[in-house]
């Protein structure tokens, strides 16, 4: 079994797996190669024949340990009846403000419409080696939630916590069929190839602690709950999330995400039964090949062994030299486990 | 004394005193009116009869402890030489991006070119109830430098980050300089009548432990020391700095401001020598009086006693209604130490 499936497990490795979040991205001339000609990052997705070849490009450019199928967390909410676009930020033209506008959302039963994303699982894992993995992946029910009520990237969260606050219980309706679809979702991608799933809760750190428990935790319990006889590793991704290092030892997963606001050393103490995923701060990318070196062999002194896998604590950025990325994946790949 | 001033010194009082971040705002219809004539918001900030009149305007709608000046923690940027607009975003059309640029900034000795904010607070003061506070603000070094660099809001930060991890000395420098500078600002509002201070370093949350100790606790430490003399409490306010709590506790300042994914009850064990202020999430103002009456009552509960001032946990936003604030301060007046 591959290396990052071990970790996953909390297995034995030689050295921490490494893969990066957004590594199929604009900092990759080859991406943006492709980009150029594809058109629009939605037509992108929904070619399957382009989407696996830029999943496939940091693979074989870095040796990586796993691959993420190339798509958007927003992508499957289509199929629920959201007017997505990408104009490069996504926009939801017809975003849910009241009770009655979940009328309009639909829960494809089974679960349709995303079949290219099916036939891209399925290329990829035929061309990738045995020895790296394929991650498939979807947005959390907060983070998907925040998206369908704001309609676009928001600072202050204040339409949906509108929204959550005077209608608690058709929001709980919303995030429950959130994760009932993400989990249908998710299984249509472990049956096309999907080795392991990542949740992202990318607007997790934007609730406190009582409103995390009930508007993210929980609702991410129970889509990660209903996939749980898939027998694949669950990643729950809690971006901004340090202050609910308690409550996330909770959640029924392998591996916890983090932040590089997250100590791992602290969080592994907190989070014993998990294997833990994460952390360099995207920015150290940004500095010179010394500083990317020193900062990513401290963050693997500090993490726990066995069960972590080395990433960056957020998607990599577009204005990441790649010689950069390349000396962070290789200072990885170059640790040994003693 | 007032309950502020005497809560950030962590003196008895009868109840937690009350103001909020952004208090002077378009939440409020009156701001709203003096703002569709006066143009636009650095023209309002360099008016001090229209800057005073909205520094008092929620002062008098709702009768809280503080006002804080009415101002941006960007305008003493332009006395060093930056070139700053709203639109309504922040812009800088001349950002620093490389060590040469530094040469452009200087520090006015005396500080001078915000006259315009001493007559503003004497006007305040004049008019104030000695009952409540003058509070004078200004920006701490990493959150300056981040705009100063960046030249706008940023999300991911890589153009600060690129400059500080390949330039160090210079950072070093830019953050030293603008300490200093703000230190010299801050004297000034104190001369003018503000009589207590806060630095708000509204960006530390981007920077995981090692860089926040480096590049924002220290800066911000070295500004913090250097007006000791002036005798006022000094407010440190960490948006987004949960994860630096053990390290808070050495701010040479009375108060540490938290946001809202701080555990109050938490705080206070890590910060025994600090009076605490926050920290409601703005979001929750979005809901019905009857919750945020709920969620305020539970907050001052944890908070500690004495050495808390009750705040939200960062700026109220612009879609909040009257009676929301009307409500969260009212409920903390209507509150009670045994």
């Amino acid at each position: 079994m591959n290396r990052f499936l071990k970790a996953c497990r909390r297995e034995a490795v030689d050295r921490p797996p490494v893969w990066v979040m957004r590594q199929a991205g604009r900092y990759l001339p080859e991406y943006r190669e492709v980009r150029r000609k594809a058109g629009d990052f939605l037509a992108m997705c929904r070619d399957p024949e382009v989407a696996a070849e830029v999943t496939l490009q940091p693979v074989r450019r870095f040796g990586l340990d796993a691959a993420i199928v190339f798509s958007d967390i927003l992508t499957p909410l289509v199929p629920m009846g959201a007017e997505l676009s990408f104009g490069p930020a996504p926009h939801i033209s017809n975003p849910v403000r009241t009770p009655d506008d979940l009328e309009r959302l639909r829960l494809p039963q089974p679960w349709s419409g995303t079949e290219f994303l099916s036939e891209t699982l399925a290329r990829v894992r035929a061309e990738l080696d045995p020895e790296t993995a394929l991650i498939g992946f979807c947005g959390a029910p907060w983070t998907l939630a925040s998206y369908l009520v704001e309609g676009a990237t928001s600072r202050s969260f204040t339409k949906v916590k509108h929204f959550a606050h005077h209608y608690p219980n058709d929001f709980d309706r919303l995030l429950e069929m959130l994760a009932d679809a993400m989990a249908a979702y998710l299984r249509t991608e472990v049956e096309h190839g999907a080795q392991a799933v990542q949740v992202f809760d990318s607007w997790v750190g934007t609730l406190g602690a009582e409103d995390a428990r009930r508007w993210a935790l929980r609702p991410a319990r129970r889509l990660l709950q209903s996939i749980a006889d898939l027998g694949v590793p669950r990643i729950y991704f809690a971006n901004g999330g340090t202050h609910l290092l308690g409550d996330l030892g909770e959640m029924p997963c392998e591996v916890i995400g983090l932040d590089w606001r997250a100590d791992l050393a602290t969080a592994a103490r907190s989070l014993p039964q998990h294997a833990i995923q994460g952390n360099l701060d995207p920015g150290v990318l940004m500095g010179p090949d010394e500083e990317i070196r020193r900062r990513t062999l401290a963050m693997l002194d500090q993490a726990p062994n066995p069960g972590y896998i080395a990433n960056l604590g957020h998607g990599i950025t577009p204005d990441v030299p790649v010689h950069a990325m390349k000396t962070f994946v290789s200072t990885v790949q170059g640790y040994r486990y003693e």
